[in-house]
Parts: C-alpha cells; sequence; structure tokens
C-alpha cells in the first residue's frame, strides 16, 4: 500500500490531488501537512484512507519526526508562500517559507536514509524576463529570476540537484505554470472575475462592473484537474533529477477568459481598472513547451479552457447558493 | 567620518580589514559583530576607533536594531558558516548561516532605507566543476554548484541582485578564492603544513613526518592582505549589482607551497597520506581571472608568495613561542 504525504495539502491543488488518488482506485494512504486544517472533506465519504497533521516545515524537528513515522513512498511538497506580491513586502517570510521548508524536507529523507520519491514543486517564475523568441519556454532556458519569491525556488532547485547527486535522494522537479479550477482562491484573477460575474448574476445584473488589472496579459493556464495528473505521473515516472514544465502549452489573454465568461454566464462586463491590481514589470506573455513532459510520461491535458471556466463559474455559483 | 559594519568580525579576514583601515589613516569608525569576540586587540595600540558587539545574525531583530542605530556607510559582509564539509553534515545550519543571515541584512537595511554600500563577500565555490579549457575562470561562466554551502552563496548573489534591481539597494559581490596569510585557522592545508613544520623544527627535527592531504591539486592563493585590499576599493570604487572575482590570477600546487616551507625552515617532510583529508570529487585545478578587478579598480596583489609562506611560518613560530 502507497503511502503519499503532501505538504501545503489544504491549498487549492491539495485537494484536487487527493480526488486524483480516489480515482484511481490505488490501496493508497495519505497524509496531508499543512499550517491549517483543509477546509475540504478529506475522511468523509472517501475511500481513500486520508489523514491531516498541522506542521510547520520551519520546525526541523516536526519534519523529522512526521517523515520518520510516515516514511513516505512519495512526497508531494505543494507548500509554498507563492505570491510573487508577498516576497516584495517580506523577503525574509518568503523566503524561509519556500527555500528552507525544502531543505527541512531533504534533510530529514536524507538523516533518517527513507526511501520516499519526492515530487519538487516548483514555479515558472524562475524564467523571470522572457524574450519574445524564447516562448514557448523550455527547460532549457537559462534563469533570470525577478522577485525574491523567484530567488527561493531556484534555490530550491539548485539544493534538489544537490541532494540528488551527493545524498542519492530521489527527487523529480516541476516548474508549474498558470494553474485555474474550481476551489482557487479570489485573490487570483480568473476566480476574481469569476466570483464578481456570478454575484452580479445573481443579483440579476446584465451587465457587471468588473475590477480588473492590465486583461492584455497572456498566461499558460492550466486546469488543475491536469496538473495533479501530471503530478502523479511525475511521481510514478519522472526521471530522478529531472525538471519538468507543468503547462498547457498555449497562451491564452485574460480578455479571452473574460469573454468565455460573458458568454456562459449570458452577461456584458464593463471594466473597471484597478491600479492596484496592475504590476509595472509583468512580461506581457507567458507560455511555457509542455513537450518533455508528454514525450517522456505520455501525459497529455484533458480539461478544455471552456469546461475549466464553466466548472469555475458553477463552483462560484454553488458558493453563492450556500 | 565613514562608519563601517563587518560581519564575521572576529574571523581571518576581519582583523586584516581593521589593520587596512588604520593604514589607510582615514578618520573611520569600524563596528565588528561576530556570534564570538575576537581573539586579536581591536581596540588597544589602534588609532581607529572600533567597536565589538555579539549578533546572531539569524536574528532579524537584532540585526535591524545594531543597523539601525549603527547607519553604517559600508558594510563589509564577512559572515559565512564557510566549511563545504560542514554543508554536507549540517546543509541547513549551512544553508541558514550563508543565505538567511545575509537575506536578513539585506532587509534591515532596505527597511530602514539605509545608504549603506554593502560588499556581499561570496565563493569561488560557485563555479563548482570547471573543465580545463575554463581555465582562468571568468566571471561568466555558467554556474555549476557541488555542494550545500555552493548553493547558498548562490542564493546570497541572486538575492543581492533581486534587492540591487528591486529595492535600490547597493550591493557589490565578490567571488573569493582561497585566501592564506597569517591567522589562518589550521584546518585548512596551508596553516596545517605550516603548524606542523614549525613544530617539527622547534623539536629539532630535521625530516618531518607531515599528515596531508592530495598534494597535487592547484588553487589560487591570493594573500589576505591583498584580499582585504580588494574589498577596500571595491567599496570605494565597485560597480554596483557587478560580481568580481577575488584571486592572485595563478595556479599553485599544494606540492610547490610544500617545497618552498621545506626550503624557508630548512627542513624535509615525509608525507603521510591522511585519507580523512583527501576529497573524492575535487577539481584538480582551479584558478581564476582577475582581469576585470584589475581593470576596473586598478587593484594588484602585492605580497608574492614567498613573503605570504614565510609570514605563516613566522606567525606559526611566533605562536609556538609564546
Amino acid at each position: 500500500m502507497d503511502k503519499y504525504l503532501i505538504t501545503g495539502f489544504s491549498g487549492f491543488v491539495g485537494k484536487h490531488f487527493l480526488d486524483l488518488l480516489e480515482l484511481k482506485g490505488e490501496a493508497a494512504i495519505a497524509m496531508g501537512v499543512d499550517l491549517f486544517p483543509p477546509n475540504f472533506e478529506y475522511q468523509k465519504n472517501r475511500n481513500i484512507q486520508c489523514e491531516f497533521m498541522r506542521l510547520d516545515l520551519l520546525e526541523s524537528n516536526a519534519v523529522q519526526s512526521v517523515l520518520s513515522k510516515f516514511k513516505p513512498d512519495y512526497l508531494l511538497h505543494l507548500a509554498s508562500y507563492s505570491s510573487v506580491s508577498f516576497s516584495w513586502k517580506n523577503p525574509v517570510l518568503s523566503f524561509q517559507n519556500n527555500a528552507n521548508i525544502f531543505l527541512n524536507i531533504l534533510e530529514a529523507i536524507q538523516i533518517y536514509n527513507l526511501p520516499t520519491r519526492i515530487l519538487s514543486v516548483g514555479s515558472s517564475e524562475v524564467y523571470g524576463d522572457i524574450k519574445t523568441e524564447n516562448i514557448p519556454i523550455i527547460e532549457e532556458q537559462s534563469l533570470n529570476p525577478k522577485s525574491p519569491y523567484a530567488v527561493a525556488r531556484i534555490s530550491q532547485e539548485l539544493l534538489s540537484k544537490i541532494f540528488t547527486d551527493g545524498y542519492g535522494l530521489d527527487i523529480v522537479l516541476t516548474r508549474s505554470f498558470n494553474h485555474i479550477g474550481p476551489g482557487q482562491r479570489e485573490i487570483f484573477a480568473v476566480p476574481s472575475f469569476a466570483k464578481q460575474i456570478v454575484e452580479g448574476h445573481m443579483r440579476g445584473e446584465k451587465s457587471i462592473t468588473l475590477r480588473a488589472g492590465d486583461l492584455n496579459i497572456t498566461r499558460d493556464f492550466l486546469d488543475v484537474r491536469d496538473v495533479v495528473k501530471a503530478y502523479y505521473v511525475l511521481l510514478k515516472q519522472g526521471r530522478k533529477g529531472e525538471i519538468y514544465n507543468i503547462c498547457s502549452g498555449r497562451g491564452v489573454s485574460l480578455i479571452e477568459i473574460l469573454t468565455l465568461m460573458e458568454r456562459t454566464m449570458d452577461v456584458r462586463c464593463v471594466i473597471s481598472k484597478d491600479p492596484k491590481l496592475l504590476r509595472p514589470v509583468d512580461n506581457a506573455i507567458i507560455i511555457g513547451s509542455n513537450a518533455k513532459l508528454k514525450k517522456e510520461t505520455g501525459w497529455n491535458p484533458e480539461i478544455s479552457l471552456e469546461q475549466s471556466i464553466n466548472d469555475i463559474l458553477m463552483d462560484g455559483k454553488f458558493k453563492q447558493n450556500k
């Protein structure tokens, strides 16, 4: 019976990974750890055996205790302070909660000589400034980090390499691009749009005023359910020490997403530009290449953008109706 | 009156930098901080005003308190857990005491908006594995870190870049190669040889058994008194955001150093190979290029290898006679 330890369990991705394990019908034991308990059901109505434990990954003794007792076969490292803007305001906290937490995990696995395969979930932010000719971005692209957050993510990658080469740890790495899907917090653009549109719709409005930043930026959005499938397949088949982009391979502008939402909900939006949502140094276009992941694992994204948007809106409606 | 804050003050380099400030005859105030007080005189018989304060750079509140009160014009960041082998045994401690301590300093300077020019002293270890055709190593060489220590040093560099570009901090960076000179701890090869030879000499031996590792490795040794001159000139003239190799530009094998010592002391050594002193994955040859430093600052090394070796041996003799 395979044992999965999932850090950052209570976040957006944790629930979807648990759903996937359930779907696979594997005889598996999952243990989720996070600073705060999840706001989703992880035991009731589930066939899979799942425990949750509060854990601050900065506390190395606690990390060692949990890992040495649970002895996971697989460790999905989702935990991260993943906000770029937070990292500018609190560089020390951001750095510690990205680089140091990961290092504590690696040290625990090394000290207790655990046979754990680790998926180090990282971020496309490590690429930083990207010239148009380098799009779609491949894994060999040189790194040009532009935030304290991105530096912490690079440290995480370099430490993975050191622990793989030097201590023989079994680590596979990702650079994950933008995720979308049901359950995402509304601090991100797509769920924020969905929330505003659903609320307007519930009030019976046909023309909805929508607060937004720059709608012209193009990003590579992948549905979280396709993301967790990629994580699963990499845990099982990824090559030790290798880095894989996790992305859809195509660019979608925020204006396209908004248009899809308008059509689905049969409303029109009037944009109210919010200067607070504008980032001065953002890349206009970020698109990743998923060729390596596809070629090596056979993974393919299965959820269309239309379905993602529909499910996000339905999820928003459901929340409003509760 | 210029104020210098020197972290890692009690180490090998701190005393020599203070000596240099004294020599310059500048009206300067120096404050040294370290975990432990220095074992050299920093007040008595000195014209320069110098204070010492115990400080753990991991304690961000204490760092902020010291920096905001002292408001240094120049900060020489010598503090580091600089042992590669320690970083393999204690990766978390090593990483924290290299990357996190530096980040605490940067955050304090940013929060209090101090006009401090920082010299981020780093390490040639960031280059890692180097092919022979890339010797002498220039600053543009791609990095290939091979230890947790080297990863922490790369984090330090990347954070410097982020804080220079993003917050406007004034940081100059070094990649320092091997130092030698009077006062170095005997855990390093050159002072260890000197100690063994001086001790044998004091016992009246003409043939001295010397414990050593691989004597064929070639390194770029720079006298610490030339190192601190480079640090001084970079604090004054280095370009913000730039990285400079600190090195002699020439390679010397350990066997050459040993031969010099034998000649100076008129003894012969019989080598007793100590497997504990052999590092399995060491580069055979490391030589840096100091062309950038020379060109931009006019700095030139002034102390010959013969003089370095002589002074190290005399320093050892002095210690034995005390």
